[in-house]
C-alpha cells in the first residue's frame, strides 16, 4: 500500500465561503502516482465542512440560506459561555459534515458527471487547514 | 492491497424511492475475495444519498417525509434559474450524505444486527449509478 | 496492508450520551502499529452516532437540544407501530452519521487542534458497540 499525505490552506476574506477544490485534490492524486484506492478529505477543524455536490452558484447560495436556517447564528449559544460567538458554525460542520472519500479508479477520481469537492468555511478569516490522504497501490 | 470495483445502476419508477442494496454489496465483496479490509458505497450524483439504517417500511417513511420538512420541495430555489426543478434533491441529498464506508472482516460486512445499506433517490425516473470500491486484502 | 479490528462497548446510563472516545481509538491505533493509514470508527448500531467535533460541555448541550429541535421525539412515528418508541433516534442517528474516517500519519491520528472523537448514543440503557478499524502499513 502507498500512501501520499498533503495540506491545503484557506484563509476566507468572508465569515462563510464555498471553495471548489476538485482541481488541487485531482493534482495531490495524480502527484501520488496511485492507480486504484481512495482519497480522504477531511477538514482539520470543527467549523468547517468538505462536501460533494454541484458547482453551480445559485445552488450554493441555496445551500448557505438552508444552513442558515437549520443551524442558525444566535447569541445564545452555552458554547458561547466560553467567550467564543461560532456555536452556529459548529451545528453547521455537524450538519455538512467535515470529510469525503472519494475512489480512485485508474489514477483518477472516480466521479460521476456533476460531483465536485468543496471546502465550506463556516468560521473564516483566519488560516485553517484540510489534510488530504491517498491511499492504494 | 488488493481493489475492485463495481457500479450498481438504478431506475426508479418514483421521483423519491429507498432501496435496500446490502445484498449486492455483499455479493461485490464476496466476488472481491477480499477478506480484511472496507467497502466504499457512494452515489456517482448530487441528487441522491447512500445511508446505513434500518430495513423498516414504517421508519422508511418516516424519513422520507422528514426529509421533506427539513428539506422541503420550493420552486424559489435559486438552482432553479438554471431550468432545473430539484433544488430540494441535492439538500436532501446533503442531509443524508452521497456515501458509507462499511468495514470488512473475516470477508463479511462486519455490521451491526440491524445495520442495512440504502441507496435513497430524491431525484429518480432516469438512469444513475452507485460506486462500489471494495479495498484491503 | 495491515489491518486490527477492535470493538468499543457501551451501556450509558442515560438515554442520550455524549461520550469522548478518542483516547481509546488512538490506544488502539497505537497497538496496531500501523504509521499509514486510517482508521474507521463506526457504530454498529442504527440509534447511535459516532461523530467528530469539540470537546466543550456548552456545545455538548447545544448539540443535544439542536438534534432535539431537527428530529424530535414524536409518539406518532410509523416506526412506532412495530411496538418501538425511537424513531426520533434513527432519524438523529442519520443527522449526525453512524461513522467517521480519521487519517494515520507517522503513527498518530492526523487532527488539527480542536478535533475530539464523540460517540453519540440516542437510545441507551443497554450493551451496544463500536468498530474501530485500522488499515494502512
Amino acid at each position: 500500500m502507498k500512501a501520499t499525505t498533503e495540506y491545503l490552506w484557506f484563509q476566507t476574506k468572508n465569515h462563510r465561503e464555498y471553495i471548489n477544490i476538485t482541481d488541487s485534490v485531482e493534482e495531490i492524486v495524480t502527484r501520488s502516482g496511485i492507480q486504484e484506492g481512495m482519497v480522504l478529505v477531511s477538514a482539520m477543524h470543527i467549523t468547517a465542512a468538505v462536501y460533494v455536490n454541484d458547482a453551480e452558484d445559485g445552488l450554493i447560495q441555496d445551500i448557505d440560506e438552508w444552513l442558515e436556517k437549520l443551524a442558525p447564528f444566535n447569541p445564545k449559544y452555552r458554547h458561547h459561555r466560553t467567550g467564543e460567538t461560532n456555536g452556529d458554525s459548529h451545528l453547521k460542520s455537524l450538519l455538512m459534515h467535515h470529510e469525503v472519500i472519494v475512489p480512485i479508479t485508474a489514477g483518477k477520481l472516480d466521479f460521476g458527471p456533476w460531483q465536485q469537492i468543496y471546502y465550506a468555511e463556516f468560521d473564516g478569516q483566519r488560516r485553517k487547514r484540510v489534510i488530504v490522504k491517498v491511499l492504494g497501490e
